[in-house]
């Protein structure tokens, strides 16, 4: 049984749309698109400090669920051996948050099939999803790069760009080992 | 750099002694040393809720530190890969009482090494040091279990017995790979 291990944010979670929110707040308009290829919402000028919003208590708590990821992650959890695996440990406000998050969003995931972390490549697994290059370089099995603004200009990895694609490539993967079988 | 994935319960932490004391406050006596061979506090007879005090705000937070945890870590940490790997996911309370902790007394451990997670077959490393074969079991790579009163029956490991022998035990890896590299 495949080991997949699926990212929280930018993945399961729509964290960008948090920084975004805070950003018009701020500077009374929405970052542009153009604005943020290859780039986070706190590295554009003057937002740097939006970065801190992370470590306050609840940030983490009310983002909006990534559109198809809980059907999606709950096919994959039906037949995968699927891990959470996200990172944490920077942000000492953001563990229950998450775990509270999960627990309502993803409520047919294990408690056991969580993991938060720092640095990724002490994770083992078949596949991960993610949208953060580093987190894939490190890894022992396939990464898939779910696409966001900021990993626009990352090239190497399988692309996923939303959560539609990730059903197809792994339907097409238990096809493809079927036949092998078969 | 060879990576080693260290416990916490029962290895860095002596989280048996909770146990031990909250036995000790409500049955008058500390339980046997021949009782609790392969056995938890909570698993003699009578005393199973003990259990649900992991569940409790503050449980993991007043833990003391294991003898020479500290000072080993501490000699791991400088020239090795070292992760702390501790099962949390059941204790939602449990989080920032971990992070605190080790904050407290390994304040050298970046966070970025610092893993929760329920089913540790999802870790990978080149060494694991933990008392509960089950995680020891499901590793990729050699496993060192930390002796403690409930793994006494288990066999089919190298066992450390303190933190004396896990110093010796890498002094010793060390001392192979340069006589392999001279």
């Amino acid at each position: 049984m495949a080991k997949i291990c699926i990212d929280m944010d930018g993945v399961m979670a729509d964290t960008y749309q948090k920084f975004a929110d805070a950003y018009l707040k701020e500077f009374g308009r929405e970052p542009t698109r153009a604005e943020l290829l290859g780039k986070k919402v706190y590295e554009l000028d003057g937002a740097g400090h939006l970065r801190d919003l992370m470590y306050e208590p609840g940030f983490f708590r009310d983002v909006a669920v990534m559109p198809g990821a809980r059907e999606v992650v709950a096919e994959l959890y039906d037949g995968h051996d699927v891990y959470v695996v996200t990172s944490t440990m920077e942000f000492r406000n953001s563990f229950t948050d998450k775990w509270d998050w999960l627990g309502e969003h993803f409520p047919f995931i294990h408690h056991s099939k969580i993991v938060f972390c720092g640095k990724k490549d002490v994770v083992r697994g078949d596949f991960m999803i993610d949208d953060k290059e580093a987190n894939l370089a490190g890894f022992n099995g396939t990464g898939l790069l779910f696409t966001a603004l900021d990993n626009h200009y990352i090239t190497g990895y399988h692309r996923v760009n939303d959560w539609t694609e990730v059903r197809e490539y792994f339907r097409a993967e238990v096809a493809a080992e079927i036949a092998e079988i078969g």
